[in-house]
Order: C-alpha cells, then sequence, then structure tokens
C-alpha cells in the first residue's frame, strides 16, 4: 500500500519513478492554453484569502459543491469568505474519484507546503496557514507560476483585445513569457443576436481595413488583428465548435448569408454553420500564413439550464458534454484547408472522449509532407482531465499515432494554482511509460525514454512558439 | 491466485476487504427498481424446482442459450423441466466473462449452500439438492427475500392498476416493505395502434376525472393515479425512453396532435415524440409534487427480430442498445421542466456506456439549490450491470460527481433469486474504494470510507423514501 | 520486471502461461479474413529486401512514419530500399504503445530469428541479416506462410475474378489451403460514376444470365459467380459498410431505382442506400442458400483527403474512423434477412468501438434455432485489432455473448509477414483467460480452458469451411 500523496504518488513502478523524479520533474512549463486573465498577472495584487484563490471563478469546484448539496450562497452567493471555504472542506471527503480530490492536495503540498488532507477538521488550521502564505510576496500572482518554472503562458484573448496587459508584462517577469492567444469564436457566432454589433466592434479596432462588408473585408480585419497578436508574440488561435460547420454550397452562398446576416436578418442553424465554415477557412489560411497552430474545441453542450445561465452567466458550471456525430463534417473542414494550401498546424480536441479514436484517426489523414503531427489530438479535455480520462487518452494516442510528437499538458484552468496539474500529468505519464517497459512492451532503453518525456512533457509544446 | 468465488471474491486488496466484510455485508437491501410482480409475492407459493425459478422468465438466461446454440424448445419451449436445467448447465462454462457466470453460482452458495461450480458433471447433485431446499418454508419468494436482508422493494406498475397485490401485502410481510412503482410508458406511446383504447382503461379507473379530451384532462387522470400510487408508499416512478422525446413547438401545438390522436388519426414519429415531451412535463410537475423521483431509462432497442416478436412477445431476450444522440433532446426535456419550477428528483440511465459522461454532467447542471444530487445517473443498467460495467460507471460517475450521493444498486431484475446482485455491486464498490486508498490516491480514513459504504449501498437509496 | 517481449510476452499469469504455451501455440491458423493477393502466392516470388516486405503496400507503416515526420520520398517515393528501411527504422522507438512496435519485433523474432530491437543503431545488421535470409527457399510466401502453420487462407476477390491463381495453388500447397472469399462492393456503390460499366463487367463473365437489367437479373448474375467461387472453396463474403444501407419504401422502388441507375443517371445518397439495401438482401439469400458466412465491415470513413487521394489513391494510410448511428438501419437489414428467411451466419465488425455492445446485443437477437452464435461479432477490427483494443473486445463480447463462440482472429492483412499476430492475439486471449481463474472469478478447470482455447483460436473459425 502506497501512502497518501506522497512523493512516488501514481508512480506504480521502478521505471516510472525513475523517469519522474530524474527527468520530468525537472522540467519546465509551457501552459500553451489557460484561461487566466492577463489584467491579474499584469496587476501581480496578492490574493486576500484562499478563498479568493480556490473558489473565486473556479467553475469545477462550483459544480461540485452544487452537486454535493452545498446552498448557492455558500457557492456563488454573499457568504462571507471563511464560511465558503468550510462548505468547500465539508463535502471534500465525498469526492472520492473526483480529480478536484488530488487537485486540491496537489496545491496544498506545492505551493503551500501542507501534507495533511483537507477536512472538516483540519480546514480552520489550513486556512490559517495559506492565507498567512497568500500574503507573502512569494504568494504573488507571477511569483506562484515562477516557482512552479513556468516559462511560456498563453492567455486567451479576444481579437479586438488591444493586449496592453501583455504589453505592460513585457520584459518584466523574467523567463516567464506571457503570450496572447487568439480566440475569435464571437465572429463565428452567427445566430447571437449581436452579431452585427460585434462586427461593428471589429471594425472599430481595424483602422486600416475597408468596412466590413463581405467574408472578404472580413477576413481582412481579423488578418490586421493576427497580425497585431503575432507581433507580441501570439503563435495559436483556439475555436470552440459547439456545433459543427457546414460547408455551403459555394462561397458565393456562404457570403450572401453573412450579408444577410450583417443586415439583421436572422439565419437558420444550417446557413449559420455554412458561413461559420467559410470564416473558419478563411482564419486557417490567415494562420497557415502567420505559422500559428489552431485548436479546435469540439462538442461542449454549454449553459444547459436558461435559470441558471439567467442568474450567473456563463462558465459556471452548467456545460455538458454533447454527443453529435463530428467525422465528417471535420474531414470537409480540414480537406477544405488543405484543398486551398491554408490548412495550418491543428490540435482537435473532443469534449466527448467517445470521439478520441476518430479525431486521432482523422488528424492522421492529412499530413503535411515532411512534418510530424501536422493535425493531431491536443490533451484531454476538460472532464477527461483527470487520472483515468488522461491515461485513455495516451493509449488511444500511442494505438493511433506517434505518442513522441503528443504536445503534452496544459492547464486550460482560470486558476493560478492549478500549475501542479503539470506534475500530475508528469506523473501519469511516466507511469505509462514505466508499465510499458516493465510489462516488457518496450525495451529499458532509459535514453529513448528520456526523450520522450522531455519532448511531451516540454519540448514539444516550447517548439510551437519556435 | 484467489480461489474460485470465495469469500473475499472480487476484494483485491486489505482496505476492500475490511469495508465489505465489516460495513457492505451487514447493510439492509433497498431494492428501488425491480420487475417482480407483486402477485407472486401475495400468493408466496413455493417455486415447483429450480428450472421455474431460473429459467421461469429470465431472458437474459434465455438470450445466452439461444447464442450457445441451446434449441428453443430447451429454452421457452415444452421441454421438461429437468431438461432445460440440464441445457442450461450444459452451456454454463462456455458463459466465461459474463456475468450470468457469477451470478449463477452466488445465488447457488448463498440461497442454497453450494459452493462447487455448475457443469454438466455436477448438474444432477445439484438439480436435487435445489429442489429439495425450494420446497422448504424458509424458500417462499417472501422468505428468500427476508434471508437477503430486503427492507423496501418497489415493483414496477401501471398506472391503471387496483394494486390489490400491494394491499393484501401491506402489514404482512415483517420489515421487508413492498411498494408500487408507477410505470406510464403506455400513456407515452402515441404510435401504438391501440392508444385511444389505452387512455379509455385510463378513463375508467379515473372516475373523478373529466372525461380524457385533452393533455389537460390526461394530466388530471394521471395525477389522480399517482395519487392512489402515493397513499400505498410509492415515491418513485419510471420512464423508458426508447426514443428520445421532442420539444413541441407550442403545448397548443402538441395538444391538437395529442387530440387528432384520440380521435383516431395516426401521428409521424417526429409529432409522436412532441406528444411524449408534453405528457412527461405534466408527469414531471405530478413527481416534483408528491415528492417522487422520476427515472428516466433511455436507450433501449427493444423487439429487433419481428419472427421472434411474433412467436415469443416482448421481453424475452431480443433487445439491443440503440445508439441514437441524447444530449440535446435530454437537455431541452430537462430545462422545460426546470423553467416550470417541475422538475422532480431524477434518476438517468442509458443502455448505452458511451452516454455515461453525456449523462453525468447533463444531470450536474440541473441542480437544486441545496440538494445534493438533483438530477443524476442511476445503476449500471441491464447489459453494463456487471463487473466491467459497474466499474466503469463508478468510476465515470466519480470523475464528474459526487460518488457519497450515488443512489447505488437495484436488481432491475423479474428473479426473485437475484438479490445476491447487491452483494456482487458492494464488492465491486468497496473494491474501488480500497484501490483508490491502497494506489494513495485517498486517505486510509475508515470512518470516512464506512461511511461512504454506508450511503451508497443502503442509506441514499432508502432516503427516496423518507 | 518482464524482460522485452521474451517467451512469456503478455502473459501475466500461470494460468495464461499454461494455457497459451501447452495448448494455443501448438494450434494451426485458419486466417478467415485477409487481403493477400492470390498472384503473389502463385508466383511465390522470394522478396527483394526487407523493404519491399515491410514496406511495399502496409499502409500502417505508411501512415505512422509520416504522422512521424518522414518525407514520402521515404514511404511511397522514390528513395532506394535503404533509406527507406532506415527511415523507419529511425522512427520505431517513437511508437512506443502502438501496435507497430510489437508487430514489427514479433516478425523479427519469429520469422528471421532477431531478438534485438530494431534501432537506428542496430538497423544496419538486421537489414543485413533478413535480407540474406528473405533470399532463402523457406522465406518464398507459401513457404512464410507453412512455417506458420497457416492451414487456411482466404483471400479477398471481386465477384468478376476468373480466380485462376487459386486454380493454380490448387493442390500444390499442401496442408495450405488457399481460398478465395467474394466481396462485391463495388456492385453496391451506386453513387461511383462508373457503376453501369461495372455491372457491365458482371455482364460480360456471367454469359449464362440474362442481361442485367433489374435487381433480379442482378441477383441472378451474382448467383453465378458466387456458384463459381463455392466451387473453388469460398464460404465467405465481405462487404463494406461505409455509410449505412437504408430500407427501401418497397422492391418495386428499389428497383426503379436501380434501372434508373443503369440508365446512366445519379442517385442521391439516400436513394443509393435503398438500392444498396436491396442488393445486400438479395445477396444475403444466395450466402444463406450456399451456407455462407457474410462479413459486415461497419463504419470505414475512406479517403479523407482530396489530395492524397488524387496523388496516391486508395488504400495509402488515409482512412478514419466514422462516427454514424449504425442500430436501426443493420436491425432493419438483419430483420429483412430474417423475415425473408434468407439470413445467413453473418460476422459483424464496426471500425468505432463505442459501437462493439451495440453491436453484440443486436447480433444476439438474430438467433437459429439451435445454432450456436448466428449473428454475432468478428475480431476486433483495423485500429483496434491491438492488446488494448483486443482487451475491451473480449470483454465486451464476452459480457454480452458466449466467448465460446468467437470466431477468434484473422490478420485482414496485406502483409505476408504478418501471421504473428494469430500468435498476439493468442497470448492476449490466454491472458484474458488467466486474470479471470486466477482472480477467483472462473475455475481453474483446465480441461474447459484448453477447449476454449481451443475453439477460438482455431475450430470456431475452422467450422466456418465445414
Amino acid at each position: 500500500m502506497q501512502s497518501f500523496m506522497d512523493q512516488d504518488y501514481l508512480l506504480n513502478n521502478e521505471t516510472a519513478r525513475s523517469l519522474f523524479h530524474e527527468h520530468a520533474a525537472k522540467l519546465p512549463i509551457c501552459d500553451f492554453h489557460c484561461h487566466i486573465d492577463a489584467s491579474v498577472l499584469a496587476a501581480n495584487r496578492n490574493f486576500r484569502d484562499l478563498t479568493e484563490a480556490w473558489l473565486g471563478g473556479d467553475h469545477y469546484k462550483w459544480r461540485a459543491m452544487r452537486l454535493a448539496g452545498v446552498p448557492e450562497r455558500c457557492i456563488t452567493g454573499d457568504a462571507d469568505p471563511e464560511e465558503k471555504f468550510k462548505a468547500w472542506a465539508q463535502i471534500l471527503p465525498d469526492l472520492i474519484g473526483n480529480p478536484l480530490y488530488p487537485w486540491t492536495h496537489l496545491e496544498l503540498q506545492r505551493y503551500f507546503g501542507i501534507a495533511e488532507p483537507l477536512t472538516p477538521a483540519s480546514a480552520p488550521a489550513i486556512w490559517k496557514s495559506v492565507n498567512e502564505q497568500l500574503a507573502r510576496p512569494e504568494c504573488t500572482p507571477v511569483q506562484l507560476l515562477k516557482r512552479m518554472k513556468v516559462r511560456i503562458l498563453c492567455t486567451t484573448d479576444d481579437p479586438v483585445s488591444t493586449l496592453q496587459d501583455h504589453a505592460r508584462l513585457a520584459g518584466q517577469t523574467g523567463d516567464l513569457k506571457v503570450i496572447p492567444a487568439s480566440r475569435p469564436d464571437r465572429f463565428l457566432r452567427l445566430l447571437n443576436p449581436a452579431y452585427p454589433q460585434v462586427i461593428a466592434e471589429l471594425e472599430a479596432v481595424s483602422p486600416d481595413s475597408a468596412p466590413i462588408r463581405s467574408l472578404d473585408s472580413l477576413a481582412d480585419a481579423l488578418r490586421q488583428r493576427a497580425d497585431v497578436f503575432h507581433r507580441h508574440g501570439c503563435r495559436l488561435s483556439d475555436h470552440a465548435l459547439d456545433t459543427m460547420p457546414q460547408m455551403p454550397v459555394s462561397r458565393t452562398d456562404a457570403n450572401r448569408l453573412f450579408q444577410k446576416r450583417l443586415a439583421g436578418q436572422e439565419l437558420l442553424p444550417d446557413e449559420a454553420a455554412q458561413v461559420q465554415f467559410a470564416i473558419l477557412t478563411d482564419l486557417a489560411a490567415i494562420y497557415e500564413d502567420l505559422g500559428w497552430t489552431m485548436q479546435l474545441h469540439i462538442g461542449a453542450l454549454r449553459n444547459t439550464s436558461r435559470r441558471y445561465f439567467d442568474r450567473l452567466g456563463p462558465d459556471t458550471g452548467f456545460d455538458a458534454i454533447a454527443d453529435m456525430p463530428v467525422a465528417r463534417p471535420l474531414v470537409q473542414l480540414l480537406n477544405a484547408c488543405q484543398e486551398q494550401n491554408a490548412l495550418p498546424r491543428t490540435l482537435l480536441y473532443s469534449l466527448n472522449a467517445n470521439d478520441n479514436m476518430t479525431l486521432s484517426t482523422i488528424g492522421s489523414t492529412f499530413a503535411r509532407d515532411g512534418e510530424p503531427a501536422w493535425v493531431t489530438q491536443g490533451p484531454a479535455w476538460w472532464f477527461h482531465d483527470q487520472k483515468d480520462g488522461m491515461q485513455l487518452h495516451l493509449q488511444q494516442y500511442s494505438q493511433t499515432g506517434v505518442l513522441a510528437n503528443f504536445v503534452g499538458m496544459s492547464t486550460d484552468s482560470r486558476s493560478l494554482l492549478s500549475y501542479t496539474r503539470h506534475e500530475y500529468f508528469r506523473r501519469i505519464f511516466c507511469n505509462q511509460l514505466g508499465l510499458w517497459v516493465e510489462n516488457g512492451e518496450y525495451p529499458r532503453d532509459m535514453a529513448a525514454l528520456a526523450s520522450l518525456v522531455e519532448r511531451v512533457c516540454w519540448k514539444n509544446a516550447a517548439g510551437l512558439f519556435a
């Protein structure tokens, strides 16, 4: 029996322990996809307390608390910080098997040196100790990241962003680079009642462009913004495909629908999907030209509960896993990009793990001659970003692909305390390598294995910014 | 190597063995969903022989026998009981990996004290021994249940049922309560050629209601029946969603379609799905008002073979697993109920385990403030109600939810001998807890773990009747 | 820790080792489904070198090389054989977890006595040693098969084939039988622009038939070809269902669409799917009459990249896993066959492993009285034909079926060196049996287990030719 989350946590064999402690643990972090707000880093203000750090914006914890029967008052409501923290501590022991359980304890261990499990009994002492530490200089947002050896961190930004926080941070954070990533989702959501205003916002920040009257002038304006982002170091974009885009009958047709929408008329979902397809291929061409990586996040079913959406807004714990077919529309999109010589390096994600092998096999059919893993899966996403989900993802990735080319872990998180998830991933990754070795499925060639660890845990991701 | 199905069967670690033997094994059983016929309990007649007890109505075994090449004569046909039993014993050793294998042996061990594997060689002695025991007073249907410590058992009943058998049983079975559950499927199957007569049946038993001429008067009649059921202790309903209901354009529209059907005209499948949606939300409002739990069993593809259906009827081993998308229609249904303040506590099941995480994440977005697990998954269903299926279900439930709130096991069975499946589930559950502990993923806090066992194996289910 | 791929490779328990070494390893091979070209066997020419043997037509390796960043020149291009081999050796260590890794080493071990892992460093010596061996008489195509104890091998042939290579081979290969299998896909692809010419090809080789003017005369012509195949020993057909056939409104309707297509007019996809349904049920009737087994390979998404298809053609590594619903159309097809008393023994495959339990449960509902496993799953297919995929497939097959009736392994391969995959499967199968036994889930009844091994690894498949 292994003791609770000790130094060999999740490392069940000798090869894994050696790979983790001698190699993986020493590598820096490239977090190429997260939702940290650059303004928080630019302000670099200490957290008031552990409730602000942990429960301020973490809809993972909010969902778990609601499920466990905690009143909303103690989640997003007006309860005081200590009461909220105690509500969290109260339900934590019930979260056996949920990734929030180990994440919580990894964070207590690595950021605050607390090895004891968080329970209702231990909560008061932990509340006191962590709050004291949070007030110290080594717990500013930037220092929290640097202590975890974060070297590259990509925020997620709207194309109209001025990136002023990134500009303020430039050169001020030592060996930590804070880089924007572009998420132009708003410009592809044709069903949004405010869509014409969204386009007007873009026009307003693109003074060099002609007025946006067509798909072509939209592409011009988006290109201008991409150039601005590129100068700030941006090398990735990100797209939420909550529904799948649909190949339009023709570009003329898509353009006509776009213009109809700009004129204030509504589109049917099928029509909107066709315009999305056209805009997405235009964006892909921009990314390909700039050498960016395109991320496609497929299959979230968002804001299911109208009542809670009206009360709390988006990203508050009311999203779920969709189950629509994705293979054919995805192939049509990637093929259309390739036909136009405009298929950028692409990372595919699905929120439905049933799609893992569909995505990996589709990706492997869109090669670029001489380039590794041109279209490939990104890390296990969201609900699958936990031990079993990561193991399955690694296994299916390797069964159908080249594991050495896997881009590794990103936190996809809003929380500054979530950087221990890279360690969590690395333990799981090293353990999987060790299992293969110790089961006689791969030679105990420690140099080859160390090279795998280095590429998957750092180099492949860092290489996106080369 | 562990010996065959001994006292530590499926308990592969010390923590699991301790949790099972010291806690789980001692708990009573609440079987909140099964298909036992109350009239069998009311009559309380001993089985004639093991063939009647095992092969009388168990379509799980029938299917396996057909697959193994046993002639229908020895399955549902006119072969004599001993020949049928021997046919079963003949193929059993070929069922390695099938849950029927351990179920058969758990039943032989716990009900009849027979530890030897059933094989063609051991069959004659087992036939003799079990048949002798079955004639004894401790083997009446009610005694079989009481020996397994069943305290609450929900039958599955049509809303028009007089519940006379439940009335006869009331107060006659000591600490065993036999309670009806309502399954109004017939009233939602608009495509049934006999639908107008089905409605007429309901009218006939609802003398206080106005004639059923509209969705509103249908809801009134169903409410009357629910009140009758409630007085008999009913706290759960059950619905088979073999296809997904579809949100109607408006209630007026749904009502018009309902009236068209009542008038004897046929509906298209899409139209029927809209009426189903409307009736289901009306029922949900009744359940919410009465404090009942609504069970939705999604995704069975029934009676695939026309030939066998004509010969043997439904529930004879000719059902399969469907693969339709469920996420969006399910969200629409739950959201519609919530919008009307009429979303009852709900248990979701899918016969396609690919839906597990879709269901669990959807469920977790329909919270009721301060209530644990308002909409949540029920136990692994039917084809997944076996070791691997249960393990996967427990893991995915805990990854995306709060395992402590899981409602635990129900047999969903027609067989009085199937109550050892609760033991089977408890072994698997304790083993999973132990695996987490012994792998260092959870502290060895035996009080917290014992509390988990008690809630999942008894209290959460019993609480549905509080 | 087990050493790398030694004699006990994948055999993690004593029962498994005993079952494999004493039983499975000694059994001959029936490869009832592969893509070896009979003309290669008839010519029986030695390979020029290991590149021809390994990389000549193996799109599994091509795909992996592309994914790893090998230039196309070294894959399907004009690089010289040694350069191609070295490119393969270069990337192999990166393929940890990919089945190509163990397959490569099993082939080096069993065909060429090389135990050393293939790495860039060991590549030159292996290149030399294997090339020397390939020139020897024991390495002709036929001898390679005989050394692996292949007794029955089914090629995959178009119905218009003259089968002249099979005729040449008849009686010339000792205890190895090379038998054709019929794959009439071309006659069901109504959307192919050349469809009328395809039908004309069939007419040309069916002199006894009336001209093909209707579905009935098409069935007559296909029956003639089936009779020819039957005389050459054929007992299986094979169908790629890349999309699902669709039940036509009536046969008259389907016939009218067929005639429209014969007349050179195009059909919509839905119309083509209806004609496919009709032709498939006609073929099923032929198979049933002849005692053949029908194989349905469902769910490949082929030739995703237009650019690479134009350059390299089909079957070059550009296929992926589809995700369409299959349950209802499959049930309609099987039911239609059964209703016409024309449902042959059928093997179901899906390229999407999410369908495993849907297929197994559907299959088990189409019984033939007294026959085991009349409609059942074939082996794990293509991307799932690896350790994890096979384990999952075996587990799900046994959970929902009768494992003893499983038809076992086929290579589905184009490569003469792939016959070690039967050993690979047998190790995995024996290991699974051993796991159940050593976990106390099945008695250690070695006679029953040996019988299971014999049936699944040889007898059930060989019985298809009885």
